[in-house]
């Protein structure tokens, strides 16, 4: 189902001026037209697989759909080959890297263009950030988790990530509960999209808001990451990377707990540091 | 001028049960509005510093400007303090984070929204690749270059990355001549933003296209850094990390080279290795 690494690539490697002829495998990234009731929104480049999850997730982080039950039916290319228990999965298009989301009734914001890609990338059209934030909501959680159980997080995201293992170069989003345990975990050439596809997840299993949840990313934490991961409710934010000024100014804002360079025993919190609490 | 790093924040440290509380450094995320002959046009999230370069950079990209000449002026917020020679700047803008393009005519070509996000992060409207491609032409550079050239252009792009060494939170992309001599390097925390920058500062001095120059980027080689340096010219590209798929399609398509993995003493090749030869 997933293809998440291009296979067969011949390429030359140099190491201290010898050159050999090897057998490589790159990351897979693809564009994938994301069409609302039959009209073409949005062509998202990403990695290949969870294509329904990152259809949902990017249209939640949007405000169009807020549950599955906004969700009348999805349309995918048939060579995708997705399905899910809980929603109408037609796999009926004829060209290949494509989702169609049709809603049960209206968007419940209306749509631009210049939104979805800012909630991808950073851009967007002539919004500033105020208008971004209008429909983030300061989180309640009550969460607390001994500061100990995050470092082996990170473990656990890499060892589901066989891809980035051999390649390099893919993002990861792992979502744990309290007990450290993975609930969702998924890969993307795009940090966004690994966000976004974990919290489609959610959305179809009926689990947002995330309240007691644990968002672990591979990469930085900037803008979109702590935006899309308040928009879902994520109480606790952890990155492996360096997190950004306007990251932990929202996160702050916000009441999110915002840690990064999570390795090995070490990390730093930037905010919500009342979240991080030793037991006992 | 440039304000890579936010002053001043304190942060609680984590390291194996031990908390400390420890003054910390962390990568200036801002939005820049992009206006063009005073419309509002697009906000970029960056890191603050040569938005000039930034500016010209993208709308290069998407083939609204071809050269410096197609710039009028340039009025740009009064407290960036950024100036050019080679174009007239007004620093008069009240509103902080907008930069304003007066072009000289007409755009060479209409710009959407949608292309520009496109640029920026990989999230366009209703174009697919092959419309975002129809710009681009196959490179005829004859440039070759010794393998050995290459590996130490990362210490150097490295070197030139203070902020980068402190907080692990930006990407650099460098412009290196054929004698390994850097021509330009910008840091942010988009890697595209740092390769429009590099590229947008090449447009000011007159020398795009960049046939004789080696693009050396910090991070993966993802679709749009490949696809924004065959547009500025530069035959050979070359990533610390891994290239995506598609990139490797476009680099072959369009006849650049595109090397991935450069670290230590090697590199590999996934595309025009015949540019890189042991000269004697």
């Amino acid at each position: 189902m997933a293809k998440p690494a291009a296979p067969g690539l011949r390429i030359r490697r140099y190491a201290a001026g010898e050159w050999t002829d090897v057998p490589d495998a790159v990351v897979t990234e693809e564009p994938l037209q994301l069409l609302l009731d039959g009209d073409p929104l949005a062509v998202v480049m990403r990695t290949p697989g969870n294509d329904i999850e990152l259809a949902l997730g990017l249209l939640f982080a949007e405000g169009v759909i807020r549950t599955s039950l906004d969700v009348r039916a999805i349309r995918i290319s048939a060579e995708a080959g997705e399905t899910e228990a809980g929603v109408s999965v037609q796999s009926v298009l004829v060209e290949s890297n494509q989702v169609d989301v049709n809603l049960a009734g209206k968007p419940r914001r209306k749509l631009e263009r210049s939104m979805l890609a800012s909630s991808a990338c950073g851009v967007c059209g002539t919004q500033m950030i105020e208008d971004l934030r209008r429909d983030l909501a300061r989180l309640q959680s009550g969460l607390v988790v001994d500061p100990a159980l995050l470092p082996p997080l990170v473990d656990r995201l890499r060892s589901g990530q066989g891809v980035f293992e051999r390649t390099g170069g893919l993002h990861a989003a792992g979502l744990f509960d309290v007990n450290g345990e993975v609930v969702a975990l998924r890969e993307d050439i795009g940090r966004h999209n690994a966000v976004d596809k974990v919290v489609g997840r959610l959305l179809l299993d009926g689990r947002l808001p995330a309240a007691e949840m644990l968002l672990v990313v591979s990469g930085r934490a900037g803008y979109e990451i702590v935006q899309k991961s308040i928009g879902a409710g994520i109480a606790i934010v952890a990155a492996v990377g360096a997190p950004s000024s306007l990251a932990v100014a929202l996160a702050r804002e916000f009441n999110q707990t915002l840690v990064g360079f999570l390795r090995g025993e070490r990390f730093n919190v930037y905010a919500g540091q009342e979240r991080l609490h030793t037991s006992g």
